[in-house]
């Protein structure tokens, strides 16, 4: 990430510095759902925090298809492919300070990857992921309600999936 | 906002920079539902994005109390005041490179703030608000669908509320 400082021109017609936070590379979310409704969800630490947050596997794209990312970061940080990949929408985060471009997938049909569980591992333990739960999609609501779960793209990420899936209204 | 540069030891053992955006004081988002079911959105020009963006009302608790902070942003960029005030929950957003902590509530019993409708327009125009709109509430979650709302704020404050109201399942 960067953070650019710009001389601009405000609405009401001052002058001032306005801070933007660059994110690199577009991010990816992926809410994966097995067939018997349940998210798959990581926890793990975050130093920006310095709290242990319950997520949704997610990750940078690096560049590449935002595709590509999302598969990439559900098998390093779960072990888990899908059969069936649908982007369900987009968003931006904190757009009042950063530049932010997200892409949210849901991903069906999961099975372990084949012969992936040490790399698997490796990475979990690179990122700093204690565990992976498989959490009934109803409970993952009541989890937020209760504020154990907190981070907003992962409640962004699931509207986006309720939305799609009719389960909202 | 502040950007912070850790020196740090990863979970791997290696050493590198962590870099964290600070983001001064809590933020504060408003989910105002009239009694016809419309939630009162923003429509603002993201300098950021570059893009308009249509969001609930939000803004910085410049660290005062959380819901003195969600009084005044509704009144300054709606022009309304509500009778009941719920806080019905937390989140924090882009947590992998922020700390920016932020609170979601709910307020019903819409009403315009008396004699403020000259102060509301001036504050919009600070803000950049080209307007203010009411939108049935599901077609605020159509909106997300078809990627005319991007902000991922305004939908895990959809989603607080949603599961609040019991309307997710």
């Amino acid at each position: 990430m960067r953070l650019r400082e710009d001389e601009v021109v405000r609405p009401d017609g001052g002058s001032g510095i306005y801070g933007v936070v660059e994110v690199a590379n577009p991010a990816v979310f992926v809410v994966a759902l097995t067939d018997d409704d349940e998210v798959v969800l990581v926890h793990l630490y975050r130093y920006t925090t310095g709290r242990w947050s319950i997520e949704v596997p997610a990750g940078s794209t690096d560049g590449e298809d935002a595709l590509v990312a999302a598969r990439r970061e559900l098998a390093e940080e779960t072990g888990l492919e899908a059969a069936e990949w649908i982007r369900v929408g987009g968003m931006s985060s904190l757009n009042g300070i950063c530049d932010a471009p997200e892409h949210v997938f849901l991903a069906r049909g999961l099975r372990p990857v084949g012969g992936g569980a040490a790399a698997t591992r490796a990475t979990q333990e690179e990122e700093g992921i204690a565990d992976v739960r498989r959490v009934p999609f109803g409970e993952v609501l009541a989890m937020i309600g209760r504020g154990e779960i907190v981070d907003a793209e992962t409640m962004a990420a699931m509207l986006h999936v309720a939305v799609h899936l009719g389960r909202v209204r």
